[in-house]
């Protein structure tokens, strides 16, 4: 794995997830002690895999969004904070069903929950984050989010499906693809923030902003997650770089270098990806085609694309501090090294 | 297999289904249009491998009892058809996470979809049709509705943690099992039957009792599958005879069988449950010390001490066609041979 690609764009190197961080700190706070509380349980297998997954953190982006949506929109209630423990709740029920299906070893940095306590284990404690977002999100008490965030649950796993069935496939196209990572991915950030609205029970045009933001966004992160796969540095992702070659996994540099590959390309990438063969030198064979057809710096372009649109959703609220931290939340999206 | 157990008690061997089928007949059929309407998706796997599980059918009993207790409770809107398609999807979602933990074969008498697809299509497609049922609930519009059947899905799930955690222990005692059926069963049978008052609009203690009559009914169904689980006809069953027996479950039965048996029995059950060490004399061993310990008729009068405290619940409703098809339902579900 000697390559070293460097992806970084012409944007502010500084750009960061800080300020967002800052202005919904206190409220974050309340979000860990509602999710280390709800995760608890007479069975002491659920708070003990949940506090695995729960303390190796993450960058609780989703949550966040929600937070920062409700705050910007004048909301001075307790629900926001209750809906942001559903999303990462609801969060944490995919990526344990996620390692599941993908037979992960590495998440967040940690051996996979599943290597611990067995896929079990990860299925069924996943079905219980996923019934305590739902009582969470009815305690909240607003219809119109819990069928904003009932409807991102089906749309999620109706991504996780169709990611299963393209799995292997050489040949999704780029459109495939992004169906895929707006199922799988996007629709979660975008009902996170959007429900911030919707608590502050502010306009449709407002909510529908907020929506377009996080659907953006995440599709700029996802891309983002799928060339630093290629491209991150291992201690910084807190994964293993090649996880998705090693499963298979036909993301969008991988679609962009097939197709402009020769046909000695292709047959490498249908070798190891859809044969499943791969040998030592193989990933890093597979980063070198990917830099050669400049597919991981153009995966990040696709990502600042979705950036900007996320950037210019957000243009009908007022600047404030809130909407600096959100759009700056999208830099880092389309810049982080993590 | 040449052990043959005759389990029936002094009841009404005509006892059936049938009444409450006929009853609930028409709200039924909009059920299953409903269910196969939701069922669709455009990713094709969605709707074949929810559709290879609600072809088989199953007794459906679940949502005949949302369909029932709103009707009983003189409901006239819509609301009890899609609630009882949610109650029905989450059961299904539930059925299809099971699989993957028991790693089961057979379901419902047919090849189970773990095997046709694979874990990780059951895994996603279990947590689709989860998401759709809440969609169903949210539309529905009854906060509390969804909260008791929300409840329900994390207790749920809890119970199959803790039937894990139990999983292959010969020293769980009958209220540690107890406590396992109460969770993994009975919370939703008790979830099926309030929403029905819920829905209604009915006062607590109507709500409250079909709640009870619900959980007693579905303690009573679970103790009566432990028991058939050695004791049944495969055909009827729908299910391969001493399933529990190879998974290594401690059930009502064996908890019973291992406390009155001698060393030397105990030592069997330790060997087979326990260690999985299982030849293929073993089941018909498991199921003679099971006859000769009482073990399965006892089971079989446990399940009759709670389907008489569920009998009891439905004592505060006035006397109607309704009222005597959910009591009907009681015997059927002692006295059933499937």
């Amino acid at each position: 794995m000697g390559v070293v690609v460097k992806l970084s764009g012409s944007r502010d190197p500084k750009a960061s997830l800080a300020p967002l961080i800052a202005l919904v700190e206190e409220d974050m706070a309340r979000v860990n002690r509602i999710i280390l509380d709800r995760a608890r349980s007479n069975v002491d297998l659920i708070p003990e895999l949940a506090r695995h997954l729960i303390d190796s953190g993450g960058k609780r982006l989703r949550p966040m969004l929600t937070l920062a949506a409700a705050k910007m929109c004048g909301y001075g209630g307790e629900g926001h904070v209750q809906l942001a423990a559903s999303v990462e709740f609801m969060h944490t029920a995919t990526l344990l069903h996620d390692d599941v299906v993908d037979e992960s070893n590495l998440r967040r940095g940690k051996i996979a929950a599943r290597l611990l306590w067995g896929n079990e284990a990860s299925v069924l404690v996943g079905d219980y984050l996923l019934g305590q977002a739902f009582k969470m999100m009815v305690d909240v008490g607003s219809l119109d989010a819990l069928r904003i965030l009932s409807n991102a649950a089906a749309i999620i796993a109706e991504g996780e499906v169709m990611q299963l069935m393209t799995a292997n496939n050489t040949e999704t196209t780029e459109d495939d693809y992004l169906a895929v990572i707006e199922a799988k991915t996007a629709a979660l950030f975008s009902a996170a923030a959007e429900v911030g609205a919707i608590v502050a029970d502010r306009p449709k045009s407002e909510a529908a902003a907020l929506r377009s933001y996080g659907r953006n966004l995440g599709i700029a992160f996802q891309l983002v997650d799928d060339a630093l796969d290629y491209s991150g540095q291992q201690e910084l992702l807190g994964k293993t770089v090649g996880d998705d070659f090693r499963e298979g996994k036909v993301t969008l540099p991988v679609v962009l270098c097939y197709r402009r590959g020769n046909g000695e390309e292709r047959a490498f990438w249908e070798r190891t990806l859809k044969g499943g063969n791969i040998g030592d030198d193989d990933l890093d064979k597979a980063i070198n085609l990917l830099v050669r057809h400049n597919a991981l710096a153009d995966t990040m372009d696709r990502a600042r694309h979705y950036g900007a649109i996320s950037r210019d959703a957000l243009a009908i609220f007022p600047d404030c501090e809130i909407k600096s931290a959100l759009l700056e939340a999208i830099e880092f999206s389309v810049d982080r090294p993590f």
